[in-house]
């Protein structure tokens, strides 16, 4: 079982309230694989029965997620010529957390709110990266990701399982103020990597910085300073020419971005 | 300031005490950059003078860590043919700390022990990774490191660089339980990764199965039962001729595994 968030001894042990589930499909150059009939990765070379089942259920677990590596995202790096994958940017936003927790404006447990990041993206590995503008695939997005929660999961024993999932909904839910942090930081970071692209995925066909703002508005419930910060970078990229101004048009065909 | 162990209010509050430093050179193929006159990244597209000061500088910080990303380590994903960077090795021992705290002797604080191995490797940015078993690289490894941290820390604002210091000596000094945890699964991870790669790195020229155990030995410091699992994995990797047995041969040129 998990601690204050997760597993362990030591945890000062809070046990938020868990809402919303979700839900099955695949994935594309998202980096989703089709979760029909996944094979646990473990199994082309199992561990050795020499070791206790349960510890050889939670190294499966821990090496299926070895997956999320693979799932890319349309942010573009600001270090190299390529596009982030899920991974680094759930690395990325825990460092965002201990950094920037000082702009939370409600009391937070850093440490939960970094757990809650290092979870966030794994039904990735089974649904895909479902980008931030894209209708389409929203759509179905709680479904695909859902399904893709309980195979990943049950890799896990039942208990941890329960509390890997806890934890996914709460940061779904976005209903406590570590949730609305987690979710700010995982907003935010995708705007920086944008802002230093000067325009990266806000330059996708169909986006426009008025959807830019109201699409990362939700960074306010949880910190009004790292808001005005993300609108100015928004503002001032629009002044620059890096997004288009106006309207979003057209419903956009295709994968834009986040 | 950090809280708990990092920023933000809510953190519980400890201090462990920090001890060792480290200390200047480059990289290699590991990815390191030369750290003699290292401009950050977002001097590229500095953020707008409209954004606070303090804010500006942890953005900044936050940016050059992109970096990460770009650092090599020698170890082979399960999920992928290719080696693993550093920002993703991070976000997986984020994870196994997680879901492996339950395994850990001493009392451990899982959201510090998540911290610490979200910073463990910032270093690397500037320094480049320095194999387990190189032992060309160790000999001025904490130099150099110590010279990357003292730059790349000093992004930050004076008092989270020294919250953030704080945490990579605490990981490095091995004196906290939450530090010999935070450890144990950086020598795990790779030690999984080999497992399922049937060998990895272990095949490198000059090391053998006498020597991985050596090194991965301090896993015991936090858990026997790990311990027990991962020399498991080495005794078996042996036994299929995964790796050289006997006592190491002369000291290899190169850099070899970890």
């Amino acid at each position: 079982m998990f601690g204050r968030s997760l597993a362990g001894r030591g945890g000062a042990g809070r046990n938020p309230e868990r809402v919303l589930p979700r839900g099955g499909e695949t994935g594309c150059d998202t980096g989703g694989m089709d979760p029909s009939s996944p094979v646990p990765l473990a199994e082309a070379n199992p561990f050795p029965d020499a070791i206790d089942p349960r510890l050889r259920r939670q190294l499966t677990f821990l090496i299926e997620a070895d997956r999320l590596k693979t799932v890319l995202r349309q942010s573009p790096l600001a270090a190299a010529d390529r596009r982030e994958n899920d991974a680094e940017h759930s690395w990325h936003l825990a460092l965002m957390a201990l950094v920037l927790a000082e702009h939370a404006d409600e009391e937070i447990d850093v440490g939960h709110v970094i757990a809650l990041v290092v979870v966030h993206d794994l039904v990735e590995i089974y649904a895909g990266d479902t980008p931030l503008y894209d209708v389409a695939m929203a759509a179905d997005q709680q479904e695909r990701e859902t399904a893709a929660a309980q195979m990943l999961f049950a890799l896990l024993p039942a208990d941890q399982a329960a509390a890997v999932r806890a934890l996914w909904d709460e940061f779904e839910a976005e209903k406590t103020p570590d949730a609305r942090f987690a979710k700010a930081v995982d907003r935010l970071e995708p705007l920086l990597l944008n802002w230093m692209a000067r325009g990266g995925t806000w330059r996708t066909p169909g986006v426009t910085a008025d959807e830019s703002r109201a699409r990362k508005a939700v960074i306010a419930n949880a910190s009004v300073s790292l808001w005005r910060a993300g609108k100015e970078l928004i503002d001032e990229s629009e002044r620059r020419g890096w997004s288009r101004p106006g309207r979003p048009a057209a419903p956009p065909s295709g994968r834009p971005p986040r």
